[in-house]
């Protein structure tokens, strides 16, 4: 792996390519964003050439796809006439199925293997980049067909992805969406809903006094950017429907709950829970 | 203030003992628990004496109350009888209105001053007491009349919650119980609600491999014990239905809006409501 091109060049992106360096890959790292982004990008050292997109796709070896999923989507319609014979391309997007039937369709000269790293800060941009982002984290891979995960490309960007300390997993696109459907976009939902439900009941100088610890790290998430999840939603919809199908009817389990010693059953079994979540993930 | 008598030595109790040490009070601290508590905290220095209830209510002239709620109330029918006369009498209970109330009735010979510092943790006893978890935080005031703020006793209190670093917060019980059904019910039931469901629908490996920083922020508070939610539940319990169903009326809207324009509303109030919230809160 000799050159690789980071597209978009955000909190994911920018982390990748800052992780790669500090993980001693001494190649080429090009980056395509907009022009202030790749000026950013620039001063901080995070890229080392702010390339054209097609001529950042026809030189890398390693083509990193780190932009919303719909940009994600168009780029996979045009990759193909342009990149090097041969290539890896990967992406970070949150939903996996649609991303993956779209490669297959339209990625021929070169490998596309999807991706997913399990993690985020509810900051955005280049000047966020964290080379430690994917530091004890899940990254999902979606190889299709599965036999991809021994093609010698593959390989080699599994073993990066292994030194900039992440968990490489291997999971087909249908499971992975099912499961982020219920560990990354319920609770986002779950946290914009608890955000907007205060901000209609609440004046926000009240609600500040009121506010301990834990309402705070119940609406970190509602601080993301509709922007990305967008296109997260629109690809993952019925799934992320039945989640929170599945939620509402939690919560009106507990609701008739209230005031019941049945009410502790849903405590136990979230706290067990909980605590097995935390097991190996902190 | 010469001598501070704390029923109740777990996170709460323990950690006012310490910060009212840190904050350079010299008088005695007497423990008032189980003998396994009052043991630790006496190892831990947390309490000068371990006292037996009557002698300890009897010997103060700051009786601190830092037990679960129903606790909180059982005892205010008990202390008048041994109190010291003027003494002041606070709690750190969860919610107000019964107690203030059932104090109101029960607490003669003493002042009776509810509280709420909006400080917690989701780990739980003296081992976790902590002279800074109030530092930066609202102390809730509950004064019945409203004029209870100038008397010396609680004057004096409250210049000691300003020592340890809490912003100390004169408000109805009314008011605060309806606020914290928001700020903390609310959140608490909507985490332990989100681990629930994602413990019937997934494996807890599976979950753990699909577990992003959002999904431990939203689930820290299901960690949290029903031995104490018990009884806030119990005591406030129409206003935390009345949230609840707010909630799940904007988790409707939400699951409607998905793939529409309109979901993008949604995230922008909650990003703006959140980052008001952390204006000064963090």
């Amino acid at each position: 792996m000799q050159t690789v091109a980071i597209a978009g060049v955000g909190l994911i992106g920018g982390s990748f390519a800052r992780a790669l360096r500090q993980a001693g890959f001494t190649g080429k790292i090009l980056g395509v964003s907009s022009p202030n982004t790749v000026k950013l990008a620039l001063e901080y050292g995070v890229i080392d050439e702010a390339t054209p997109e097609q001529e950042a796709f026809a030189r890398a070896d390693l083509i990193y796809l780190a932009r919303p999923v719909s940009s994600i989507l168009e780029t996979l319609d045009a990759i193909d006439a342009v990149v090097r014979p041969g290539a890896l391309v990967t992406d970070a997007g949150s939903t996996k199925v649609d991303i993956v039937r779209r490669a297959a369709k339209a990625v021929r000269n070169a490998v596309f293997l999807g991706g997913h790293p399990m993690a985020g800060k509810e900051t955005r941009g280049v000047s966020s980049a964290d080379p430690d982002l994917f530091r004890g984290r899940t990254y999902f891979l979606t190889p299709q067909p599965f036999s991809q995960m021994q093609l010698p490309s593959v390989m080699r960007f599994r073993e990066w992805i292994q030194r900039i300390g992440a968990n490489p997993v291997p999971i087909s696109p249908e499971e992975h969406d099912r499961l982020v459907a219920f560990t990354s976009h319920l609770p986002q939902l779950a946290s914009t809903a608890l955000a907007a439900a205060l901000a209609g009941s609440l004046d926000p100088s009240q609600a500040r006094m009121g506010a301990g610890p834990g309402l705070l790290d119940t609406t970190r998430l509602a601080l993301s950017s509709y922007d990305i999840w967008a296109d997260i939603l629109q690809t993952n919809q019925p799934l992320v429907a039945q989640a929170l199908d599945l939620y509402i009817d939690k919560i009106q389990e507990i609701r008739a709950s209230l005031g019941e010693p049945s009410a502790r059953q849903y405590f136990e079994i979230a706290e067990k829970f909980t605590k097995l979540l935390r097991k190996r993930s902190v």
